[in-house]
């Protein structure tokens, strides 16, 4: 018997409506026949009453069916038509098209944070709100003029932001490029989608790192890519297997995150950066660098890209502002040669027209403001202090149970449970517990891994979030064993 | 002889940048050899010798080419390798994926505007500046406060800018649902792009107007869709061939553009709108509704949506504030069955991750403020005045040789020209007497028709834009009949 999931970020009234059209659509009820009474589909699916009532309003909105005073709710006759008419089939449709849906399990810790605020969230990859520049973005906001022409109609974003991108990937990252080298995309995703979309096709082989970035996999099958995996272990992606691969399955393109990476949060080591870019070289392969989290890097100095090198010439770079300062902003770059930039900016007018002005107006300008440097400075010092309490409370807690290395920059620690655990015992468990983080195996690891984001939670919450963990962890072992 | 293209928005030094890759990329010049100088370049390509230097330095960052002091420009030979290596060959990258490119004289068009403000701009399928709500957008803006969490984390959207759509769309529409049946997109070109990437699969075939709007069509060719057309006349289009069209193609999806059309400006009589919705009905055939001019209707009331009809079930309803507002927002939405509203954000996440949340509150804010009703008030005046202008500088300047419907509301006239003329040489001749229009084929029309968009240029720059185009149209039509 269906009953509505009541996990699910989706209201109820609204899965009881779908449900009730799904079965009008299939000819449950029939045309002009009648509906229950609001009270027996109450009881049939265990809500209240007026839950039933919010439902068939909204049916009734779309038309589905029909209420006159005094008799039953019924099917819609559509009268004045010689054959009774139904909706198309959407549930139909809406399996159609190349995406596939998003990670279950992720799909599975959304709702629950969005169902109870309780949870410690070790799960969601950003950072917490206390660390984006929230006051600083109004103020800027405060003092900017919305100008909607002629500066802003460029197939390639906001002049103005591409202007300071260039001096801000120049003094921060070392990398040398002209505005019109840069695309601005709605954040890093969607310049991961443009290059999957416009420079690969179905069916092309590509390199990825394993594990790597939950949204990217998704996206990659989706685009009907076929996906290799370089294995990363505490020095990064190991680079020696690439020719290999290449040779084998005619690799087109390698999409690494070579900087505190998402989710082991290593840092590439720098000979293997040099022989990653030898062999792209050689094999005049294609490398898409992902540089997310290059900036938060806790030592002195910002590890520097692959792009900076002086023979970079095989790199795609893309970067983006969401997770060093506002990812609600959805500010993201991708730098790359003029024939490339060319086909991207067009195929995204196709996709979405163009540009929300005011977005890439206030980037701008926090890039280039006093508000930027000291922003990093402290965003750094927060981050090594949430990284610290993380690391001690998983000492503490777990010590005995999990092994990790300590990250050196980015959001995200990478944690390996000793025993053996279920993934999906030890999800439900933790938020059970009421403490979320993302299991490994959503990022294409082998079970019992888990990725941490300490950026997320606030600091004070961190070592009860933890305690809250270990748990959880203690409890799904001792399952395993059992 | 390759030459820069002159007329091109690409900067000249960044179009030789590009042209050098190729050769290089092609072996035209090998790792290691010489490059022309720079005076030499300058002169084969007709241009200044610092637009050569500008090229150099750019190929010099992306390490294309290395320049030593005192010895010549050299292709990178990539030192400390044993073999010579490449760049990967990005023009061939660029061919690939499923977009195709868009529309040559559109892009012509463009350029063309991009490099020469004293053209009169009858092409760009929007509001002039001025009937933009530019200061209420700043004074909003002046008054928002960035709050990026936890409300804006909706997968739908900005849950206060749905309530207040929800709101809108039943005052202003007549459409009663509810805010978790809104999905917010980057206006509804996205809308249109999601539909066609997640309920429909490459070869399934769709029902279009002809003519009707050009970046829908581009996307439809690019999602590898069969169109097949239904004309529109001045009454709108015609359904009567939508069921021998179904039964001959299994059409899976109708698309239209009911209430003032582009490229028409037509209204679909109400008549018309009854059939259509009635045979899609029987045909269990969604129609995906997309109305955009609806509010600008220069009589007293808005023409109803197809969504509004009390069995509208068969409707996908998508609109944005771009026509009616500020295309700069990039606001528009989709109205759906729940379970269509499930697949098309799930899928968007893979495409952009999220949404800019400043737009979507400046948005919300618009809508519910005092300023709307004042500021569509005078968009509709402002609207008419430049109706009215350019039909009467039409009857004035080219009675003899056009012929049109005046237009009831919406931003665009559709001319046809009675006597032949090339499409290509009246576009060609109007640029250069320094006025734009779209050439109708565009639109999927027979040659000898323009679209007019009346709405974009300034009210006073009008008259003389028609008299120019006046002359472009006699020089075309004479050179037609030589
Ligand atoms: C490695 C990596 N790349 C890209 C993204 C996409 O982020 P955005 O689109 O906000 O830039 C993320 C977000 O989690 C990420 O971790
Ligand atoms: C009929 C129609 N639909 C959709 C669009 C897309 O506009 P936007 O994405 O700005 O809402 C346009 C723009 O010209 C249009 O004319």
């Amino acid at each position: 018997m269906w009953k509505p999931d009541r996990r699910s970020s989706t209201p109820i009234y609204l899965q009881i409506a779908d449900r009730l059209q799904h079965l009008i659509a299939e000819g449950e009820y029939s045309p002009g026949s009648p509906l229950p009474s609001e009270r027996k589909l109450a009881e049939l699916f265990d809500v209240n009453r007026s839950t039933i009532v919010q439902a068939y309003t909204e049916l009734r909105a779309h038309g589905l069916i029909e209420s006159r005073p005094g008799s039953k709710t019924r099917v819609s006759l559509h009268q004045g038509r010689d054959q009774g008419a139904l909706p198309p089939e959407w549930h139909r449709y809406a399996e159609n098209g190349v995406f596939l849906p998003n990670v279950p399990f992720l799909r599975h810790i959304r709702e629950a944070l969005a169902q109870n605020p309780s949870i410690i969230d070790f799960a969601s990859g950003k950072l917490s709100l206390n660390l984006s520049p929230v006051q600083e973005i109004n103020e800027i906001m405060r003092n900017c003029v919305y100008q909607p022409e002629p500066e802003n109609d460029s197939l390639l974003g906001f002049p103005p932001l591409r202007r300071a991108l260039a001096a801000f990937l120049q003094k921060y990252r070392g990398i040398n490029v002209s505005p019109d080298s840069i695309l601005i995309t709605s954040g890093s995703q969607q310049a991961l989608y443009l290059i999957t979309q416009c420079l690969l096709s179905p069916g092309d082989a590509v390199a990825v790192e394993a594990p790597s970035y939950t949204l990217s996999l998704s996206m990659f099958q989706s685009a009907g890519l076929r996906m290799y995996r370089l294995p990363v272990d505490e020095y990064g992606v190991r680079p020696e297997g690439l020719r290999t691969l290449q040779k084998k399955y005619r690799i087109r393109m390698l999409f690494v995150n070579p900087n505190f990476q998402n989710p082991t949060g290593t840092l590439l080591h720098e000979e293997r950066k040099k022989l990653l870019l030898e062999t792209a070289g050689k094999l005049r392969l294609p490398i898409v660098e992902d540089d997310q989290f290059s900036l938060t890097a806790y030592g002195l100095d910002s590890p520097p890209p692959l792009k900076a090198e002086t023979d970079a010439v095989s790199t795609l770079y893309i970067g983006s502002f969401s997770k060093i300062a506002a990812s609600g902003l959805r500010i993201g770059w991708i730098v790359a040669p003029a024939s490339v930039i060319r086909r991207l900016s067009d195929a995204r007018r196709q996709m979405d027209l163009g540009f929300s002005v005011i977005p890439q107006q206030i980037a701008a300008k926090f890039m280039a403001s006093q508000y930027f440097d000291p922003h990093m400075d402290r965003l750094r010092r927060e981050l090594i202090l949430k990284r610290d309490t993380t690391a001690e409370a998983l000492r503490k807690h777990l010590g005995d149970l999990v092994e990790f290395t300590v990250p050196q920059g980015g959001l995200h620690l990478w944690c390996r449970i000793l025993p053996e655990v279920s993934d999906s015992r030890l999800l439900d468990e933790a938020l059970r517990q009421r403490v979320a983080f993302v299991p490994g195996s959503v990022y294409g690891s082998g079970p019992g891994y888990m990725r941490l984001t300490y950026a997320r939670p606030n600091a004070e919450d961190i070592e009860p979030g933890i305690s809250r963990l270990a748990a959880a962890v203690r409890t799904a072992v001792r399952a395993a064993a059992e």
